[in-house]
């Protein structure tokens, strides 16, 4: 019985264990990378290596970054008494792409959901306590995902925060702009009739 | 406007160079990567450049192969007048799991197709040649894929070899074992018409 030459073998193993590769997409990956050039290969390679050396968590958000404290805890021209409250360092991409928000975040890194293993325990929650017994931060907004476990997650750290003289607020659920409310949802139009608000506040 | 950390947006970066990953599909594999051990990131990460390092081509039959000639070539059991000439490196395997062909293989490492760039020219044909002018080969088997751009390979490795003694055969097309005549496609019946053998001929 033939096979492929151990190294290729050994490629493809390793390639199946990444999240949605089955065995004939690694065959592909591995064949591909097979055919690239030398240079190319190695530069994945290297790329994958260092990432597990350069990135850590900043001490402070618990975000990902290759300095600690990280860029955005140490921007003295970051409001540092708003806090945006995320489940994942993708969140606090998402967010700073809108422009609009010029606090600093904290990374939970994951969120409850107990069916899936993930407890409060495992979210960086202490080191959030500790950011708001500080007293520099006026308000915490709690940005998790409009989800079932985002809602739960934040309602959980709503109650840790309510000892502290902190306002805690949660991003609005509405109708997203730009849809159309007869294609809609009926949670949504139900969220968005909650969350009204007097049009001459509009301002905030 | 904030980023990931360097060295994962390098390694997001090189991730979507690989055929059918994209920005997304990138970004998940990445933090995946964060995520796994240190110990299994630089298996991977050691995978894919000793991969490089390792894998070569047999000189003999161009088979993809860590030690050069391949095992195949010089396996002393393997009937060296019969040469199976296959388009990929998967093709040899497949073949090989039917464990009926006990000859040796010739990979072309391509197939003719003008419109996907691929010439003549980028195929081991020299060294097809070469070793059918050896006179040690009796019978080549042209296995290119039964598609159109599989025929004409066969059909052009075939006239270059016609002014060498040894007889050229084309594998059977015809109705894949198992399926259903009602389902088959027309194309395939009429190649199983054409194709169609005396029934005493069966032993072959």
């Amino acid at each position: 019985m033939t096979a492929y030459p151990k190294v290729l073998e050994e490629l493809i193993a390793e390639l199946e264990r990444l999240p949605g590769v089955g065995n004939k997409t690694a065959e592909r990956l591995a064949f591909f990378l097979l055919k690239s050039t030398q240079e190319d290969a190695l530069r994945l390679s290297r790329a994958i290596a260092s990432l597990k050396e350069q990135v850590g968590h900043c001490r402070e958000c618990c975000n990902l970054s290759d300095q600690d404290p990280c860029r955005i805890c140490t921007d003295p021209a970051r409001d540092g008494s708003l806090l945006c409250v995320v489940e994942e360092p993708k969140d606090v991409l998402a967010f700073d792409k809108t422009g609009r928000f010029r606090g600093k975040y904290h990374v939970l890194l994951g969120r409850i959901a107990p069916l899936e293993g993930q407890e409060p325990g495992g979210l960086t929650l202490e080191q959030l306590q500790r950011r708001v017994a500080s007293g520099a931060i006026r308000e915490v907004i709690l940005a998790t995902n409009p989800d079932m476990e985002g809602d739960a997650t934040a309602l959980y750290v709503g109650r840790l925060l309510a000892r502290y003289p902190v306002t805690v607020t949660r991003i609005a659920k509405g109708i997203p702009t730009g849809s159309n409310i007869d294609y809609t949802a009926t949670a949504i139009l139900a969220d968005a009739i909650a969350g009204r608000r007097e049009l001459v506040q509009d301002g905030g």
